[in-house]
């Protein structure tokens, strides 16, 4: 049997994807990840990583052409790439195609913004390049997961780069075989280990996907050569990244059956064990609004208290594991977002009190994306509520209010309503926008 | 059997390098891979590769505070360690750690060259920074050939990282813990295939391993946290692009025995198969200057004709697959440099009639290092040369005067003279040398 020419064929819908017209329902769900990844960046963007990233490598930043998302720094396109996903991906809250455990979004998102702020590229042509090099992302993954994944290999920092590689072809007008050559580069960028987990330097691997995905698309369209198979080759990704590598799942439907549409958002940045007991917590808020609660009783999977015990949280990644804090901010707050975890969160009295009156019991016969919530008021009143499929979970996805709603959370303590709401319409409105690189400009602070 | 601490014993070496009397012959052999990669840089510098790459990154430089070897051009030190590892690979004439194929020499070097631009270095420090760096990496590869390199992976891309990473954290001053940090951050961009071999994706591996350590480094030293076990730890380098690694053998006589004194230089810009012939011929040219030639017999390996039997070469490409082109060059010109199969030399009239009058005889017996020549003189007398071992195998290695050469071959289309000579005097005495920073700006056209 013959190899596919897999890296051709990806290299043809990509440049094709510039006339496509794509079934609304993928269009949307591209919108919707192009909105959550400025959101999840936004709220990313001041983290300790972004800033030593930043004071790393602005010195050796070209002309000033693209904004650093929620930062009033710029940087030239290549810097922003890798600042602006490293910042998505660095509250652990980005997009995730199930399937392959990629997050697409976060890595594409950066290139395509970039190269907006350098050539003028309209919203619907931008969406076709996010889209297009999405589907090439996580289609590779499919080929190459689960083992490459369990060998090791942290597949947004490999696989990703495919996408940015892609989506910046798109926009730089690649042909088909300097398509290929950009695919291949990304297949020889490709890097990141899962070692690195636990250290700022797990964000690298998005970043230096998105950078040299860019790299690869700019080398390509200057002529710089490369190899036209670099995906199946004897010695190409396929082979040395992967194991008996699907290749025809990589292109089986390409073009007609959407990898996008298995992207999913996750609604609370915490272990994602306790999303059930926040999602029905805040189903309650406004039903205790005003009124003392004697008790919570939370029934859970066992591994909520395995992995998200935590009795008395002192920082923000402890409150992260902490089902109890989790489930009082919910309660009080009404939303659990980043600021639910901050220092004044955690300093918050009510919470602290409600906390400590929230008892867990963990049921086996409870699944990991469902929670039973009892609160018992002071007037004694008894509330019940059932969370069947939590919020974000494959059963119940985020609606695009909840979407919303997340991009609102991570976004306020950074930029003014105004720009919010522009940011929000704007990307609802993607093909509709004659420039995106007006709207990308919004998710700065002036 | 617990996993030794490979990454903290390297650092630990690295960090240790910085007082470190290294024995003599190391330090000698250092010095000659220095000059040696600075020679290979500037022949390489005006490849259409670095070309292409220039006008790709170009716009995205920072200050240009370091020296494009052997072009006029100026770069931010990120893109020159890119530029200048570029031009050291691009020839395929760099230096060679023969038990791991590894190019050590034209990775670290430019790392070294470029902070040297940023911050004053010292020849001792540099030379120190350079010999530490490049042992790491040919231990690295130690430890993962051969299975690495057979599976597909480009070991001077990938373990080539280690060693600029290691040495820019000398130059830094790393202490242990953020140099663990940067060789971890190596292993975590460690990459390219293979696949891209015939391309000039190729020598973007050396340029990404130059780049990517210094990257790696100046990141650390941002205190940009990172895994302090990514070499031997579960998901790390060793374990993940390895097959049961030797772990033990990467830090075994650590500082006692030197890989950089396995490193060999090719004397020739061809096939290496037709080095033995070159050998022979330029050892035979002063004695047949004058004289017309009537006929020159070959005996070789089977494999010179196999490989490199082009009969009618019309280009670079193939005059350098030609034993009977670099046998003429040779005898005629008593050197074989890149311009012996630069455009002159191929539409060299003398060169060409006597290519005409070479014949080739295979014989089994010859080894793959050795050749016979016989030349028959016009005025009837019989020249013969029996070349054992040919300069720049195991066996014989190139003398500080074969590089000397190689180096002013590589040098004198680009440089003068006088910075030829002042390179090379500053070379041998770098141990003596106040500011390598100097001596690296020698390294291009004014």
């Amino acid at each position: 049997m013959s190899t596919p020419p897999v890296t051709q064929t990806l290299a043809r819908f990509l440049v094709n994807s510039r006339e496509h017209e794509f079934p609304a329902e993928a269009v949307h769900e591209a919108k919707r990840a192009f909105l959550h990844w400025i959101g999840c960046a936004i709220g990313g963007a001041n983290n300790a990583a972004v800033e030593r990233s930043l004071a790393t490598f602005k010195p050796y930043s070209g002309a000033e052409a693209a904004t650093v998302i929620g930062r009033s720094e710029r940087a030239d396109i290549l810097l922003a790439s890798f600042l602006n996903a490293m910042s998505a991906d660095v509250l652990g809250f980005s997009d995730t195609h199930l399937k392959t455990v990629l997050h697409p979004g976060g890595v594409v998102g950066p290139v395509v913004a970039a190269l907006s702020e350098q050539h003028r590229v309209s919203g619907a042509h931008a969406l076709r390049a996010f889209l297009a090099g999405v589907e090439v992302a996580c289609r590779i993954g499919v080929g190459v997961y689960d083992w490459h994944y369990g060998r090791g290999w942290h597949i947004t920092g490999t696989v990703g780069t495919f996408g940015s590689a892609g989506a910046a072809g798109v926009l730089l007008g690649l042909d088909e075989t300097r398509m290929a050559w950009s695919l291949s580069m990304a297949a020889t960028h490709a890097a990141g280990l899962r070692e690195l987990f636990g250290s700022m330097g797990k964000s690298l691997h998005a970043a230096r996907a998105a950078q040299n995905g860019l790299s690869s698309a700019l080398l390509a369209a200057n002529e710089f050569t490369s190899s036209t198979s670099a995906i199946e080759g004897r010695r190409g990704f396929a082979h040395v990244l992967g194991n008996e590598s699907d290749l025809d799942a990589i292109t089986e439907g390409l073009g007609t059956r959407f990898e996008i549409l298995s992207n999913t958002y996750k609604p609370f940045p915490c272990g994602v064990v306790i999303h059930p007991v926040i999602d029905g917590c805040i189903q309650l808020s406004e039903k205790v609004r005003g009124i003392e609660v004697r008790r919570v009783g939370l029934h859970v999977n066992p591994l909520v208290l395995e992995l998200c015990g935590h009795r008395d949280p002192k920082t923000t990644a402890q409150a992260k594991l902490s089902v109890f804090h989790s489930a009082a901010a919910g309660l009080t707050k009404g939303r659990v977002t980043e600021q639910e975890y901050g220092v004044a969160a955690l300093n918050d009295h009510a919470i602290a009190t409600l906390a400590t009156r929230c008892e867990a019991t963990t049921d086996a016969s409870i699944r990991e994306d469902e929670a039973r919530i009892l609160v018992e008021l002071c007037d004694g009143r008894k509330l019940a509520h059932h969370v069947v499929h939590a919020v974000g979970s494959e059963a119940r996805p985020m609606s695009d209010a909840d979407i919303e709603r997340k991009f609102r959370g991570l976004a306020e303590p950074v930029l003014s309503t105004s720009k919010i709401d522009r940011l929000i319409e704007g990307c609802w409105n993607l093909d509709k926008l004659d420039d995106l690189g007006t709207l990308v400009r919004l998710a700065a602070p002036s």
